[in-house]
């Protein structure tokens, strides 16, 4: 994680572009980016969708990850840290004896 | 990272919860809390979005990478590599002698 | 709103197209469209934004309407009359006297 | 249609909230406003979505109207106009000898 966060940090600086990389504008475009992934889907059964357009899902899977690891390292968070307290968390939201094998919202609990 | 993809793997597998993940539904996911990440930032400048809801941002991006590696891990897609590949496409999109310090879009070079 | 309703399915169906526009894939949509029109707000303040992307705007605002007006008439939704009934709830929520000049969200009123 | 949009005016102007409606954070709004429609479908078939959510997605409709035309209002566009002119590049785009019954996206015509 830590090579990938370097990796894309010399990235931005070889451009000199963190000055446009404010967190408001890194949030649109991870949420611009997902919209791209969905778009592969759009009109498509899963399966269709991912024989047709692999390589593209590959692509905004690649952005999506680059922008979120962008903002996280401008807020100084650890990505493995924060990952883990969000399972953790779900997990008490959604402890094994209420949730294996349903879908329910958690705010849907009995 | 691989690290990871294991918890992420196993508090699904625990709940039984990979029927209702097909891929249509976690790109729709991602999106989803992408959007969640942005709420935080309506209606406001960046600097003032983070002293206000910097946990809820630490957690919805939390959210985004967990969807992001669980889709990644079931289309069988190693994420460094993905990542690296994208690096390097955007590098050829991007040449430095021509981004250096502009947010102008690639399309749009002369 | 009953002519463009008409137009819109009228232009549908000469297309053969309800078969693909199930609700879920119509929200996909919306939800596309409503990042096209944000792409164009993308690393900008609002007015260099407009300056540059109006016609752009305009039609990303339509192709958001067109489909939101789609749904709305697959589900038999009248269009004017959800809209008054959600500024009515809106109105609930948020009273003139607590939130004027406010950006406060109801949920975090005193 | 002008009657809506008076609606919607008098309802933020009586908050005094046109101070923050700039039309960055009005695309934002929207396609917010969009995640909650879809997230009505998350997880679900179409069928399932409307039989349990029918009442939000309503609402979610609503929203995604209220603001698109709050700032079809702020950028002075004609709303009836903006829908029939891209309605007539559709029509175009996808004449319907070459689209009927087909969703194929027109960059992928022969």
């Amino acid at each position: 994680m830590t090579e990938l966060i370097t990796l894309i940090n010399e990235f931005r600086d070889e451009r000199d572009w963190r000055q446009f990389h404010n967190p408001k504008d890194l949030a649109i475009s991870i949420s611009l980016e997902a919209s791209e992934l969905l778009e592969n889907f759009q009109w498509k059964e899963s399966e269709d969708a991912i024989q047709k357009n692999k390589n593209d899902i590959e692509k905004e899977l690649a952005d999506i990850l680059i922008y979120s690891l962008m903002l996280s390292s401008d807020l100084n968070l650890d990505v493995k840290n924060i990952i883990k307290k969000k399972l953790n968390e779900n997990g008490h939201k959604y402890p094994v004896n209420k949730s294996k094998g349903s879908n329910v919202k958690y705010t849907n609990f009995d």
